[in-house]
C-alpha cells in the first residue's frame, strides 16, 4: 500500500501583523518574553499551483477574534525573543514537542474531538529589530507523527469522478448549511450519505452515525490544490481519526474538500476522496508523547528562517514617526515603567526667543516628543547664528536672513516631519520702551498675539535677550497660571528656573527677607524671575556694547541651559502635583527624598550653574508680594484694566514700582537687598541682568 | 570787496577701511574708546563737477603710512565709540575744538609754518555695528575761524588766463621737481617767479624771499575743481598766513594749485590766482582760541551722519567667517584678555562615535573657532537618530540612510562653510570581537587607518556606543600622548572625563587602592576610562535587547555631557600646563584655588552628573599600573609588537588580564572592589557599563 503524503503549509504574513507586533512589543510586551496566544487562518480558495498558505495579518492579536468569512482558523503560539542570539538559539525541537504535547494530551481527553479546529495549530517564533524594522520569524504547523506512516487503501481520487453535478451541489447545500449556521467555519467534519442526500455533521456526532448504516466520510478542509496529495490540515484529521478509531475501525473514508471557484461558479470536483488504513492497536505506541514536527522549510527544503524587512516598503514619515516613538518607549521596558509618555506628548509648547537658548530647547522637547512647538522672534537670521543656533544653517543667512522663528520652526519639520511645529514673528513689548500713538495699534495687536499664543500652549519658555521683554509673558502666563520655564546665560554662568504657579486665592504673606529655613516650598509658592529683583524692568539695550548685545559666552552653556529648563519641564509634568510640585530647598548633598520627587526625581525650583567650577546650586525662594510680574496686585490690575494698565507700564518709567509699593521701599532702605549671582561682578550690573548677555 | 568762500571737503571712505577697522576693534581697540591717530588723502586730479574728495582706505592705521603717489597727505583723529548712543551724544562741537586748539597752538608755536601738511586735518567720529556690518561715521574737517572772514582784493582768476603755455609749463616742472624731493608731496608751498622762472619752496623759506625783490606766491595743491571757488585748503592756508603776516603785510597772491590732467596732458590752467587781504592786527583777536567748523554736510546741507551697510556687499562665506570670529572675540574685550583662541582655533578635533554625543561635541566645538574637525562612525543614519542627533535631518535617513560621519561632516559645513570637516566611515577593532583570517586585512587596515587619524589630530573624543570600542583608541592615544576626552551616558547619568597623558618615563605607582588624600593629581597623574576597570574590556554587543541597543537617555543628559567635554576640553587648552593640568580633587564646595585653574577656572578630572538630583560631582582618579588599555605594559607591547599584539587582544579573551597581572589578581581577592555609579543598579551591570546605552 502507498504511503500517505500532505503538503504542508507555507506561511504568509501581512505587513499589518508586523505593525501590530512592534506596537505590542514597544506598549505591552517590553522585555517579557513569555509566548502569547494568536490567530491565523487559511483559505480554502487555494488557486491551482498554489502552495497551501496559512496566514497570519494584523488581526492576529484580537481576543476576540475571528476568521475572515469562509476562512479556516488556526490556533498560534507567538514567541518574540528580545534578542537575535535568542532567536537562534531557542530550543526549536523543544518548542514543537511542547505543542504537541498540548495536543496529545488535549487528543486523549476528547477535547480535539469535540473542537477539532484546536488541531490546526502554528508556532512563530520572531525577533523584531525595531530600530532598522528587520522582522525575523519562523513558523512551524505541528503535527503528531501518529501514526508514524498511513497507508492508502484507497488511492486519492477527485470526488467529480465519483459524483455526479448533481451530487457534488447536493454536497455543497449540505456543506453551506453546516458552516453557515456556525460562529465560524469549522476545519473539520462528518458528511453522511444517505443516497444521494448528504448531509454534515460535527465530528462529535460520530457515535450515532457508526451504527447506523449511513455511509460515513470524515472530511477536511484542504488549502492544498496540488492533485493526488491533502494538505496538512487532512494529516492532523488522519491523527484524530488513529487515536479515535484503532482498534475500531479498520480503515476509514477521507475526503479533503477543496471549495473551490471554477468559471465563477462554487466547484467541489477536485476535492480528493480515499481510503486510509487504521493501524492495529499493537502497532501504535500509546505510552508517551509522540513526536512533532512541522518547521516551515524554505524553497529549497532548507529548515531557515525568514527575514522580512519593512523599512523599505513603509511611508519614511511614518517610519519615522514610529523610530522617534521607540527611543522614547523603550524607557518604560525597564527603567520607568510609570512613566507618562502621553502627558508628555500633549504639551503644547511656546519657545520666546528663537536664539541659542531656543533652538536647543526646541530640539529637546522634540526629543521628548513634544510634537506642538510655537517658535517666536522678531529678528532675523544673521551670519554669526548657525555656529551657537542648532536650528539654522548658512543658508538661512543670505539675502538679509529669514525670520528667525519661522526658519526655525522649518528646521523642526526638516529634522521630523511629525513636527506641528510654527514660527511666529512677534516683538514683545515691553516696559521703558515707550509706546508713541503712531506704535498704539501695532502694540496692541502685539498683546493680544501674546496672550493668544500663551492661551493656547501649556508650557511657556522665557528665553529672550533681555530682562524686560520677560516682564510681559510673565505677566499673562501668571493670570492664566501656564507653567513658565524660564532661562538665562552669562559667560559661564546659567540660571534656570520655574515660575510659580499661583492659584489666585489672594495676596501672598512672604516677608520681605529671603526663606532661610530649608522646608519644601510648595510650587504655588514659588517665585518668577522678577521675585528677587527690587525694581521693576526697564529698557536695558540702551547703551549696550557689541559685547553685551552679542551671546558672549562660553558655548556649552546654552546647551547646558537649555537640556536643564527642558528636564526640569518634563520633571514638573511628571510629578503627581504637577506645577505644584513643592520645590526642595535644601542643600544637593542631603539624600533625595523619593516621597517629594517625581519618577524622574527631585524638582527644583532654580538650578544655578557655574561653568568656572563646573558645579550647580539649586536654589528655592518664595513669590515676593511686591513682585513687579507676579504679584496679586499687579495681576489684578491686569485682568481688571488689560490694555489700558500695560499701556502705563510701557510709558511711565515709576509706575509697576509706585503701584507695586517698591518706590516705598526703596525710600525706607537705604542699602536695597540684592540676591543676584555674587562671583562675576564685571558682568552682572545689577540684579537679574545676567539675561542681558544671551541671543 | 567780495569774501572769500571756500568749497569743503567731501568724504569717501574704502571698504578696505571699514575691514580695517572692525579688526582693530575686535583685536586691539576692545572696549577702549580713546582716539586713535589715521591718515587719509586727496588728489589734486579732482574731474570737473566733482566734489573736492578726502579718501581714507584700508593703509589709514599703518603707523608709517604714506599717501599714495601725487596724493596730498590728510591727518585724521578716529573716535570710535562703543554704543550708538555714544556716537550720537558725543559732544561733536568740543570734539572739533580740541582739534581747533591744537592747530592754534601748532600755529602759535610756528609748527604749522614749518609742517604745513599738518593744516589738513580731519576728524572720523565712528560706531561699528559688527553683528550687522553697519557703520555710522561722521567726518569733520576742522578749519579755525581765523580770521572770521577773508577778502578778495582781485578775486580768482583761472592761471591760463594769467600765463602763457610756457610759463605754465615751466610752473609745472618746478612744482615736480620740487615734489619729488620730498618723501612725500607737501599741500602748501611757496612759487617765487623770477622773470619767466619759476622756484618752488617750503613755506618755511618765506622769510628769505619777502626781502628780495622777487614776487612770491603761496599756493596750496587743490582738490576742488568749481571755478572760481578754491578749496579746503587754501582756507587753512589763509588761516596760516593771516597769522604769520598779520602787521607785516596787506595782502598775500595766493595760488590753489590744480593739477590736473587735460587731453591726456599735464594742465596747470585752471588753477585759481587770487589776492586776499590780510587783516589789520588790531582787527584780529589773538587772544583764547579762534572757533572752529568743518562738520561734513549731506547733499541737503544737513548736519547728519551716514551710515554705510557692507553686510550685502561683503561675500556671504567671508560675512559668516568673520561673524563667527565676532563672538569669540568679543570675550576678550571684557572678560577674558588672557583668552588664547589661536590655540583653540589650531586645535584638530577627532570626534570617535557620531551619535547624540558627536554631533553635539562636534557643533560646539565649531561654535568654540575649531575648523579642523574629523567625525568618524560605522552607521548609517536611522530614522530614530536626526530628534537626538542634531547634525541629521529626515533627508538623511531616505533610502537607507547616508553614512553618519560623512553626513555629519556634511552638516558642519552647511552650517558654517568655513569648515575643514571630514567624514570617515570606519569601524572600530574591539577586544573580544574575533578576527577570523578572512578580516584579517580589513581589520589591519583599521588600526592603521585609526592610527593615522589619531596622529593627524590633537584632541579625541570617544563618544562610542560600547565600552570595548573604546580600548584601541585610548591605547593609541595613550602611546601617541594625545587629548582624549570620553564621555558616556545612562538613563539620567552621564560621565565625562579626561585621560591622564602620560610622560612614559616607567611604570607607575599607584597602589590599588583609591586614592582618597585631596591634593591634587597631576594631569600625568590620571586615570583613563579603563583604569577603574578590573576586567577587560570584551564582546558586550551579544545578547543586547533593544533598550540596550537604542539611546535610551532623558534627552538633556547627551546635551550635557557634550557641553561639558567640549568645555573640559577647552579648560585643558587654556591651562598653563596643557594636558598636565592638576587635577583638583577636593569638594566642589570648596574655594576656587585660582593658582591652579586656567583663566576659565578648573579643571577637573571627571565630571558625574545625576540629572535626579540636578548634580554634579568631580571626582578625580589615578592611573592604574594594571589599567588594560594606559598601563605602561601594555603601551609597551604595543609600541613593540604592534598588531601582533592587538591581534592576540581581538582574539585572546584572557589574554589582556594576563597581561597586565589583573587574572592574578582576580585569584588573589575573593570580592572584586568595583568603583563605579552606585545608585542606578538595574541600569549598571558591571563597572563602566554605563556607556553600553547611548550611540
Amino acid at each position: 500500500m502507498a504511503g500517505v503524503q500532505y503538503a504542508p503549509f507555507s506561511s504568509t504574513v501581512d505587513h499589518g501583523f508586523w505593525q501590530q507586533l512592534t506596537d505590542k512589543k514597544l506598549n505591552e510586551y517590553g522585555l517579557d518574553e513569555s509566548s502569547r496566544e494568536i490567530y491565523g487562518f487559511f483559505s480554502n480558495d487555494t488557486a491551482p499551483g498554489i502552495s497551501p498558505q496559512l496566514m497570519v495579518d494584523y488581526s492576529a492579536f484580537n481576543s476576540d477574534w475571528k476568521p475572515p468569512p469562509r476562512s479556516l482558523p488556526a490556533l498560534g503560539l507567538l514567541y518574540n525573543t528580545n534578542t537575535i542570539e535568542k532567536f537562534k538559539e531557542i530550543d526549536k525541537k523543544e518548542l514543537l514537542n511542547a505543542v504537541g504535547k498540548q495536543m496529545w494530551e488535549e487528543l486523549r481527553d476528547g477535547v480535539l474531538l469535540r473542537e477539532p479546529s484546536r488541531l490546526i495549530r502554528f508556532i512563530l517564533l520572531t525577533f523584531a529589530d525595531l530600530k532598522k524594522y528587520h522582522y525575523y520569524y519562523w513558523f512551524a504547523f505541528p503535527a503528531l507523527k501518529f501514526p508514524e506512516k498511513s497507508n492508502y487503501v484507497e488511492s486519492p481520487e477527485p470526488l467529480q469522478q465519483k459524483l455526479s453535478k448533481e451530487q457534488l451541489s447536493s454536497l455543497i447545500s449540505a456543506y453551506d448549511k453546516y458552516q453557515t449556521s456556525r460562529p465560524s467555519y469549522s476545519p473539520f467534519f462528518l458528511i453522511c450519505c444517505n443516497e444521494d442526500n448528504y448531509s454534515v455533521h460535527d465530528l462529535a456526532e460520530i457515535e450515532k452515525f457508526l451504527t447506523s448504516s449511513q455511509k460515513v466520510i470524515f472530511a477536511a478542509c484542504d488549502p492544498c490544490s496540488f492533485p493526488g496529495y491533502p494538505g496538512w490540515p487532512v494529516r492532523n484529521l488522519v491523527t484524530l481519526l488513529t487515536y479515535t478509531f484503532a482498534g475500531k475501525l479498520a480503515t476509514v473514508t477521507v475526503l479533503s474538500v477543496r471549495d473551490r471557484t471554477h468559471a465563477g461558479k462554487r466547484d467541489f470536483g477536485s476535492s480528493l476522496i480515499f481510503t486510509v488504513e487504521i493501524p492495529k492497536l499493537e502497532d501504535l505506541t500509546l505510552e508517551g508523547v509522540p513526536d512533532c514536527v512541522g518547521w516551515e522549510k524554505n524553497e529549497k527544503q532548507k529548515l531557515v528562517p525568514k527575514l522580512v524587512n519593512l523599512s523599505s516598503s513603509m511611508d519614511p514619515v511614518k517610519l519615522a514617526e514610529s523610530a522617534v516613538d521607540l527611543n522614547l518607549k523603550l524607557m518604560r521596558w525597564r527603567l520607568l515603567p510609570d512613566l507618562d509618555l502621553e502627558k508628555i506628548s500633549a504639551t503644547r509648547g511656546l519657545i520666546l526667543g528663537s536664539g541659542t537658548l531656543g533652538c536647543n530647547v526646541a530640539r529637546l522637547l522634540m526629543s521628548w516628543g513634544i510634537r506642538h512647538i510655537t517658535m517666536v522672534d522678531n529678528s532675523k537670521v544673521s551670519y554669526s547664528n548657525p555656529v551657537r543656533q542648532t536650528l539654522f544653517t548658512f543658508d538661512h543667512c543670505l539675502n538679509g536672513g529669514q525670520p528667525k522663528a519661522e526658519a526655525a520652526a522649518a528646521s523642526l519639520k526638516t529634522i521630523f516631519p511629525g513636527m506641528r511645529s510654527e514660527g511666529i514673528t512677534l516683538s514683545i513689548p515691553m516696559p521703558g520702551h515707550m509706546v508713541t500713538d503712531s506704535l498704539l495699534q501695532q502694540t496692541k495687536d502685539q498683546v493680544a498675539k501674546l496672550e493668544e499664543l500663551i492661551d493656547s500652549h501649556d508650557a511657556i519658555f522665557l528665553l529672550m535677550d533681555t530682562r524686560e521683554s520677560r516682564w510681559l509673558p510673565s505677566l499673562i502666563a501668571a493670570s492664566k497660571q501656564k507653567i513658565v520655564i524660564n532661562a538665562a546665560l552669562g559667560f559661564d554662568t546659567f540660571l534656570v528656573l520655574r515660575h510659580g504657579v499661583k492659584n489666585n486665592q489672594g495676596p501672598e504673606t512672604r516677608s520681605q527677607l529671603p526663606d532661610t529655613t530649608k522646608a519644601p516650598i510648595s510650587g504655588c509658592q514659588l517665585g518668577c524671575y522678577f521675585c528677587n529683583d527690587v525694581v521693576a524692568p526697564g529698557n536695558s539695550t540702551r547703551d549696550r556694547t557689541l559685547d553685551q548685545q552679542c551671546t558672549v559666552t562660553r558655548p556649552g552653556v546654552s546647551m547646558m541651559a537649555s537640556a536643564l529648563a527642558v528636564e526640569l519641564l518634563i520633571s514638573v509634568l511628571q510629578h503627581p502635583l504637577g506645577s505644584n510640585a513643592p520645590a526642595d530647598a535644601s542643600s544637593d548633598d542631603d539624600p533625595w527624598d523619593r516621597d517629594s520627587a517625581s519618577s524622574l526625581g527631585i524638582v527644583p525650583h532654580q538650578i544655578r550653574g557655574f561653568l568656572s567650577r563646573f558645579h550647580q546650586i539649586l536654589p528655592a525662594s518664595q513669590a515676593f508680594e511686591m513682585c513687579t510680574a507676579c504679584s496679586h496686585m499687579v495681576i489684578q490690575r491686569y485682568e481688571k484694566d488689560g490694555f489700558d494698565f500695560l499701556l502705563k507700564v510701557f510709558n511711565e518709567p515709576g509706575y509697576l514700582e509706585d503701584l507695586t509699593g517698591l518706590s516705598a521701599m526703596h525710600d525706607a532702605t537705604a542699602e536695597h537687598e540684592v540676591w543676584g549671582f555674587s562671583d562675576d561682578d564685571d558682568l552682572n550690573s545689577g540684579p537679574g541682568s545676567l539675561d542681558t548677555m544671551e541671543t
